[in-house]
């Protein structure tokens, strides 16, 4: 194989990882002006997540065309293999990414104004800007090819499910105090939740983005995902 | 190519096509006995859907190494290679099943005895049915290469968004008559929206098979998902 054939294959890798960075950074983005959306009660910013949405749809599916195009056109082995087949799984979490929050945003005017006390907005707030943190590293050290800072990551999957578990029970105090909170908390509920699902995605990003550099899996066992389903045992 | 080596690759895709079907058989047992769980309270068959789990991750991992090594060694292209990318993605999605069953296993405890009515136990058990068949229904239209089928299995996850709907408002109605009853609601809830995420797993199976079978994707509008997220616009 000409030294040719192999920089096309490694510019065909190049702007199949431009597009997980796009990906990426619009995932950010569309969580940050989620959560900022629910609580400020911010509906035109709540709309244009639901529009980036599509914006990420389409982004994953030109993603998926080129990385089969790659591996009709260059039959990869091994690494290269490994590196297009683990960026259609990446873009695939990055695409589930935008759905929740395109469901958080979507969320915003049946929450309504007024009802989340600051504490909860604060509690929410601090969740969100721990996943986008998420976010943004898992992409930064996969494009720095560090196996050792996507390890580090998934362990921090754990803090973020802690502070879910810590605004599910804030929720249903709310919700007992006065059954007036219910629909809203409700609400509230499933977008903490999106949050937390949005770090176990950024953990299999993390997964992908590992196996992908080191051709290994990480072991199976996974930190725990909602402590809050094991709050009394099903024994 | 000798008429061998197109034996063997259909022979290596038989091996693959086998496991999604025992991904399959296995998930939709999972969500049955994660449902039945559910509504009698037996702790013991939850326990059985929790360790089916492992189960299943296992055989995902077996799945994604047969389909890569036979990506690597038989280098396919066109409709080959999309079915051998096709079951890296259905397989995803039976694991994320799995995941769902599971999750709705380990609230089994959590929502404990007599709490929900028999109505409620009786809707989310329809709910369940419904979507079991769903993933059973998916899986034999993929291997009755019927693209129309799936096409049709795609509209039908409407109806259980429908119902979803129903028993979001049945338990949010329980919540407000008796503040008891919403910690054992709330897992109640989460149980109904992940069999409607099940449901929305099957949908992307379906559209995943239908690639697979005609090299063409679905066009992008879908069913609408959550109906409750948008119950007052966020204008």
């Amino acid at each position: 194989m000409g030294e040719h054939t192999v920089t096309s294959f490694d510019e065909d890798l190049d702007a199949i990882d431009r597009l997980i960075r796009e990906m990426g950074d619009l995932a950010g983005g569309m969580v940050a002006a989620s959560a900022r959306s629910l609580v400020t009660s911010d509906g035109a910013l709540a709309q244009r997540v639901i529009s980036d949405d599509a914006l990420m749809d389409a982004r994953q599916r030109e993603l998926d065309d080129r990385a089969i195009t790659l591996i009709a056109k260059r039959q990869p082995v091994a690494q290269d293999l490994r590196s297009v087949v683990g960026a259609i799984r990446m873009a695939a979490d990055l695409e589930r990414i935008g759905d929740l929050a395109k469901n958080i945003a979507k969320r915003v005017g049946a929450v309504g104004e007024g009802v989340a006390p600051r504490e909860l907005s604060h509690s929410i707030e601090v969740m969100a800007q721990a996943v986008i943190g998420q976010v943004g590293t898992a992409i930064d050290r996969y494009e720095a090819r560090d196996a050792e800072g996507l390890v580090r990551l998934r362990a921090d999957d754990e803090k973020i499910d802690v502070q879910y578990t810590a605004v599910f029970r804030e929720l249903l105090t709310y919700m007992m105090e006065d059954p007036r909170n219910i629909t809203a908390c409700t609400h509230l509920l499933f977008c903490a939740k999106n949050l937390e699902r949005i770090g176990d995605h950024v953990t299999n990003i993390a997964e992908n983005a590992y196996y992908v550099l080191t051709g290994r899996q990480l072991p199976l066992d996974r930190p725990k995902r909602d402590e809050t389903a094991v709050s009394v045992r099903p024994d």
